[in-house]
């Protein structure tokens, strides 16, 4: 059993549940599991169920949970990150990708100055964060919000931490800022290619936003937003 | 000036300086540079030079060193990285692009138990580490050795500090292992898709490796490499 499956809670009734369609089709033909075989499945909010097969064939694979926990697999930090979205797709998603198996709660992709970009695949990006959860196995599959401006982000934010990813003078190394965290919700910004404008660095401020900076090399967006994930949950 | 420029020692003379065809093309179409401007190159050996453009055509573009520094943008700490060769070739190059910005020394791919890659595209590689390099402001490239097992690349390595990547239950976390790495020369060993066999964690251990863990997701491997090398270099 290398791999989690992934069922919404809709597909649970009681103690029994009915796979997905492509998770009945790789439970038979990549696991080749048969009536009697355990598999661990989660339901992407938070519940993590290991199911006795009943029933296993391509079409359909039904099964009966022995045994329910929360939280499998899930950090103790929420940490929601806003990301610049990028010009170049296949960079966003691999940043979508790394942030779930980080363990990130909430990805905000932002609309900002220095962004020439204007839209995410959402169907696209949900595909990646769901196969990511089941890699990793975790239980729950991150909130993606609509993309968004900064100060959308900053107005509806409830965390106690907040960060701004700025390479700028005035900015603190991330590592130590970070000090004392523990159980608190964290909110990280990370700019588009370009980095945030100076004036989008002081209205984060403004809203309680610590810049912070990631040393002496100049990352790429997507290695920072990784790289800051990193250091906030591991 | 977003970007560095990239001329191998060779292509220094004194005070003057010839760059590469790809170089001088980029100069003079994307940056619009004339004679007189100001440029950054690095050689890819540590030495980082102010360049003061005097001639600048897309087919040639000389210049004259207006000031020197050794190791812009580099590292403390001396890092080589044995990293298992992945079977999807773009995962082991997001992981080369962001090891190299991240301030990597030398990346090693490695021929593991569980390794179902036999070969990296060596020219492929380089060219994606010199335009980490450009990008983020170094002025190394790192080493990239030809793939070799983990006997061979511990039989050959000088490090102080060794550690294997492992999510097994006698791995510590890697953040308080770090402790006290300063100036020092640091092994970081992460396996393939499939992980390390037991043997060879026991063959590392031997050699003087530290079985780390990266917490409680299993996260893939060139992820773990990114967020390995994180910890260990920002």
């Amino acid at each position: 059993m290398t791999t989690n499956f992934y069922a919404p809670p809709s597909a649970f009734r009681g103690q029994r549940v009915v796979l997905p369609d492509d998770e009945a089709r790789h439970v038979c033909s990549v696991l080749r599991a048969e009536a009697g075989d355990e598999i661990m499945v989660v339901d992407g909010e938070g519940v993590w169920s290991r199911v006795r097969i009943d029933h296993a064939a391509p079409e359909q694979v039904v099964g009966t949970v022995k045994e329910r926990r929360t939280d499998v697999g899930e950090p103790d930090v929420s940490v929601t990150v806003g990301m610049g979205m990028l010009t170049k797709r296949d960079r966003f998603e691999t940043f979508v990708e790394k942030a779930v198996e980080l363990g990130v709660a909430r990805i905000a992709p932002l609309s900002t100055r220095h962004t020439e970009q204007a839209s995410v695949r959402a169907d696209r990006l949900r595909r990646i964060m769901i196969a990511a959860v089941k890699q990793c196995r975790r239980s729950r599959v991150p909130a993606l919000a609509g993309p968004k401006s900064l100060d959308e982000l900053l107005a509806g934010t409830t965390a106690e931490r907040r960060f701004i990813c700025h390479g700028e003078s005035d900015a603190v190394p991330l590592g130590p800022a970070l000090e004392d965290i523990d159980g608190e919700e964290v909110l990280l910004l990370v700019g588009p290619e370009g980095g945030f404008a100076p004036v989008e660095v002081e209205r984060a401020q403004a809203a309680g936003c610590i810049p912070v900076h990631l040393g002496a090399r100049r990352l790429r967006a997507e290695t920072a937003g990784i790289a800051a994930l990193t250091r906030v949950l591991l």
